[in-house]
C-alpha cells in the first residue's frame, strides 16, 4: 500500500489516475484511459491546433506556485488559438518531471488547470507524463473551432488598413524585471500588477473568435510586439507602420521604465504578452471597439506597401534593435 | 552572416525555416510561418489524436543516429493511432534541444522524420522548439482519421471472443539488452534484427484501419504485451486468458534468451513493441488473416468473464511479476 504523503514521489499511473483523470470529461477523451482521443467531427468547422512548451528558468521559475505554472502553460497556448480566432475548446498536456516531484506540487498544478478549465471553458484530452532529466518542462497543445476556412492569419493585411492590438503591451517584460531585481520605486499594487502579468498572462480568448469577419490578419503577441508584427508584415507582404506614442502601455510599466523612446521599444520587445495584434479595414473600426466590454482595443498603426515595420516616434523613425535570436 | 558550418549552432528562427519548415507540406502548416495550424474539416470522420515524448536515456541513446531517432519519436505515436484503427494524417514535433545542438545533428535528424513522412504518407503540421536544461526530448502529437464514432477502443472485448496480437513481441527488448551489454552468441543478423526493433520500431501503420469493423477492442503494446493486455482486459470489464507458448516471439529473440516461462515472461513484460494486441469475434478470424499480406496476426489466447490477464503455460496460471511502475 502506498501512503498519501503529500511529499512522497507517485508513479506514473498514479499521477494519470489520481491527478489528471479528473480534469478529462470530455466523452472524447475517455478519462484518460484509452491510446488516444477523439477530436469529434463538427460539421462546418475546421479545428485548429497550437503547442508551446514553457520550460522552468525561462517561463517560469521554480519557486512560483504550481498552480500558476500550469496556468500560464495553458494561457499560452490559448493565446494562439485567440489570435486566430478558434474558439477552445480542449487540450493535450505533455508532462516531463524531474525525479522526486511530490503529490503536493502535481495537486497544486493540476488545481490550476481545473481553474483556467472553468475560466475558459475548455477539458483535457489527453497527454503523457515521463520523466526527464532537467527540470519541470511542460509543452501544451490546444484545439479550438473555426468556421470552415475562415482561420485568421498572419496573411492578409492590406494597404491603408489600420493596425491594432489588444490591452496593454510590456507589462509582462516589467513583471520579469522585477523578478530579477532591477531596482524599481513602485508601489505593491503596481508591482504586483506586473509580476502578475508575467504569470499569468490574460489572453483575449473569448475576444478573438469575435474578429472573424473583421480582422484582415492577426497574430499572436508573444515575442514581442514588434516581432510579431514583422513576422504579420512579412506573410502579408506589407509594410507596418508604428506609431510608437500610441502603443498601449499600463501606468504600472510607466511607471517604472518611464515614457523615453528606449522605454517604448524596450515594451514593444520585451515578449510574453499575449494579446492579440491584428489589422482591419477603417471602416470597422468602430464595430471592434463594441466587440467586447472587456477587450481595450488600441489603434497603433497603419499598414502601406512596403515590407516591415517602421517604429516612428517624434516624427523620425525609431531604431529598433533586431530580436533577441536565441542561439541553440 | 551566419555560415553554413555544420557544427555551428542554430537560432530558433533558423532551425524552423531551413530543418521543419521543408517538411510542413500541407496547406493547413502555412510552411511554419503562422501561430496555429488546421486539421480541416473532413465530414463524417473523426480526427484522432495522441502524444509521446521520448527521452534521451531511456527511449534512445546519445550515440544513436539522429535520423532514427526522429523515425523513433514518430512511430511510437504511429502505433497508438494504428491502435485505434486510424489512417495517420499529421504530426506535431515539440523539441527541447540542450544548448550547442549543430546544424549536422538536426538535419540528420529531420532526414529521418522526411523518410517516414514518404513511408507513411504524413507531414508535419506545426511544433515549437525551445532550449531546455537537460538532453534531448522529443514530444510528438500524431492525428489520423476514422469514420465518425468507430475508433476502435480498449473497451468492447466480449467473453468467447480470441485475443490476437500482430508481428513478435519482445525483440525490441531484447535490442535494449544488447545495448545494455546483456552477454549474447548471436550471429550479426540475429543481433542486428532484435538491436533494429529498439531502434526502430515497425508499427503496423497500414494494417490499424483495417480492423474497423472487425475487432472489438484494441490496444498499442508499448509498455509490455502483458500490462497492455490488463489495460484492455480492464476497460472492456472481462478476463484474458492467454496462452504463453503462443505468444509469437522471433528466431533471433528464441536463440538471444531461449523458450522457458522466463524467456517467454520476459518478451510479454519487455515493452516498446509498438505492435497491435486486438479482439476480435473467432467468425471472423478468417478475414483477418487475409487483411495484410505483410502483417502477420497470431491468436494467442480467449476473452472470459472475469478480470485481468492469465499466462498459462504448460497447463498452469503463470506468475507475472507486477509491470515496473516507475516513480517519479
Amino acid at each position: 500500500m502506498r501512503g498519501l504523503d503529500p511529499k512522497a514521489p507517485m508513479t506514473e499511473f498514479d499521477i494519470i489516475a489520481e491527478i489528471f483523470a479528473p480534469l478529462a470529461t470530455a466523452p472524447g477523451a475517455f478519462g484518460l484511459t484509452d491510446d488516444a482521443a477523439v477530436l469529434p467531427a463538427r460539421p462546418g468547422m475546421d479545428w485548429i491546433v497550437t503547442t508551446d512548451q514553457i520550460a522552468e528558468g525561462t517561463d517560469f521559475f521554480a519557486h512560483d506556485p504550481a498552480g500558476s505554472v500550469g496556468q500560464k502553460a495553458l494561457r499560452v497556448n490559448l493565446s494562439d488559438l485567440a489570435a486566430k480566432g478558434a474558439a477552445a475548446q480542449f487540450y493535450l498536456l505533455n508532462l516531463a518531471l524531474p525525479v522526486g516531484m511530490t503529490r503536493e506540487w502535481l495537486t497544486a498544478f493540476a488545481a490550476g488547470l481545473a481553474r483556467d478549465q472553468q475560466n475558459y471553458g475548455i477539458s483535457l484530452l489527453g497527454g503523457d507524463t515521463s520523466r526527464g532529466e532537467g527540470p519541470v518542462s511542460i509543452a501544451i497543445t490546444a484545439f479550438g473551432l473555426v468556421p470552415e476556412g475562415k482561420m485568421l492569419k498572419r496573411a492578409g493585411a492590406k494597404p491603408g488598413q489600420g493596425v491594432y492590438v489588444t490591452g496593454t503591451i510590456g507589462d509582462s517584460g516589467g513583471g520579469l524585471a522585477i523578478f530579477r531585481r532591477e531596482k524599481h520605486t513602485l508601489n505593491e499594487a503596481a508591482r504586483e500588477s506586473l509580476t502578475q502579468s508575467y504569470r499569468l498572462p490574460r489572453p483575449p480568448a473569448s475576444f478573438g473568435p469575435k474578429l472573424i469577419g473583421l480582422a484582415s490578419a492577426s497574430v499572436d503577441v508573444s515575442d514581442g510586439l514588434i516581432a510579431d508584427l514583422a513576422h504579420l508584415a512579412k506573410a502579408s507582404g506589407v509594410k507596418l507602420v508604428i506609431d510608437a506614442a500610441a502603443i498601449p502601455r499600463s501606468p504600472a510599466l510607466r511607471a517604472f521604465w518611464g515614457d523615453s523612446e528606449a522605454a517604448i521599444i524596450r515594451a514593444a520587445t520585451a515578449g510574453d504578452d499575449y494579446q492579440i495584434a491584428f489589422t482591419a479595414d477603417p471602416a470597422v473600426e468602430e464595430a471592434i471597439a463594441k466587440l467586447d466590454a472587456n477587450t481595450v482595443i488600441t489603434r497603433i498603426g497603419t499598414v502601406t506597401t512596403g515590407e516591415g515595420v517602421a517604429l516612428m516616434h517624434q516624427g523620425k523613425a525609431a531604431n529598433v534593435p533586431a530580436p533577441g535570436y536565441r542561439h541553440f
